[in-house]
């Protein structure tokens, strides 16, 4: 067991049977001192890699970012804004994300200068579920012609359908802890 | 002139006479080695004060605020989040925030469990205008009974009444660029 699935066991809880909180470390209050063992984890799995920003998307994947950086010797990190309003001006990439939480629909934007084709990117989450936030980075990145270098996340729910369709899509993703199910109150790890 | 202060003549720009635009460096793409240097001199600014905890809030605070935690041995960092929906559950502290950028009105949270009176705040974010933001902030600390340490923003912009507001409440603040005036284009600092 990892430093995060044994964080999720003794600092974690459950809402409404699938609903996983780690609201106390993780995306709420943050353990920048942990999160920064879970960037040096994700730092030695794509050291490999040629990779020169991080790609994220507000609000909770921005202090992982940020510390993934410092990994990578400073490389930059965008964040993808979620936007609601509908005058968004121009000079954006922009894709369509349906939120697991609310069920609404969101856009996500990132402004065309931040990224192009000379980009080699990582593309950091806090959660993955249904993947619908990763497609839209996914998609944005696309847009702008740059290279997926890896993708990775704390927090997978292997119980739901993103992992396998982003694995399906053919990228390297580092999920640090998979959930496989919840029964009973009872978490256990894939 | 300060490193933030040459930063923002090199990369900044105005849009609409009165807003300016750090988004290559500060609050989209984010130069996460600058903003480190900035965390230090805000440690070393604040290096007397017994903080136990960085106080910010989604989405542009964040990586400014990791970085700070850093600097003060690990210190967590607490994002208050912006609301939009109604049904917000039980347990928050809440505060309503009006928006300069959009005009509307927010909501601000903070779950009870992370803010208390035994937390030595510092409070961070990226800009500061009308100090709304800071004032929800300020709000929900009070409400928790915290102690409010100090507080500390990127660029504040000097020709608006935030940082007049929130010093004549008493608090140590330091802005690391106070923008006096835009004229024709051209940024003056005090």
């Amino acid at each position: 067991m990892n430093i995060l699935e044994k964080r999720i066991l003794k600092d974690g809880y459950i809402l409404d049977d699938d609903i996983i909180k780690v609201d106390s470390f993780l995306n709420h209050k943050l353990d920048i001192k942990f999160l920064k063992e879970l960037a040096k984890i994700i730092k030695d799995y794509f050291k490999d890699k040629n990779i020169n920003k991080i790609l994220t998307i507000e609000a909770s994947g921005i202090a992982l970012a940020t510390l993934i950086s410092e990994e990578f010797d400073y490389a930059p990190v965008v964040f993808a804004k979620k936007q609601r309003n509908k005058n968004l001006g121009k000079d954006l990439y922009e894709s369509h994300v349906k939120s697991f939480t609310t069920d609404k629909e969101y856009r996500v934007t990132v402004s065309k200068k931040f990224l192009s084709e000379d980009d080699h990117l990582l593309i950091v989450d806090d959660f993955l579920a249904e993947g619908n936030a990763l497609k839209g980075l996914i998609d944005i990145s696309d847009q702008a012609g740059a290279k997926i270098e890896g993708i990775s996340v704390a927090v997978e729910k292997g119980f739901q359908d993103g992992g396998k369709i982003i694995r399906d899509m053919g990228y390297d993703l580092l999920s640090l802890a998979i959930i496989d199910s919840i029964n009973s109150g009872e978490i256990k790890f894939k």
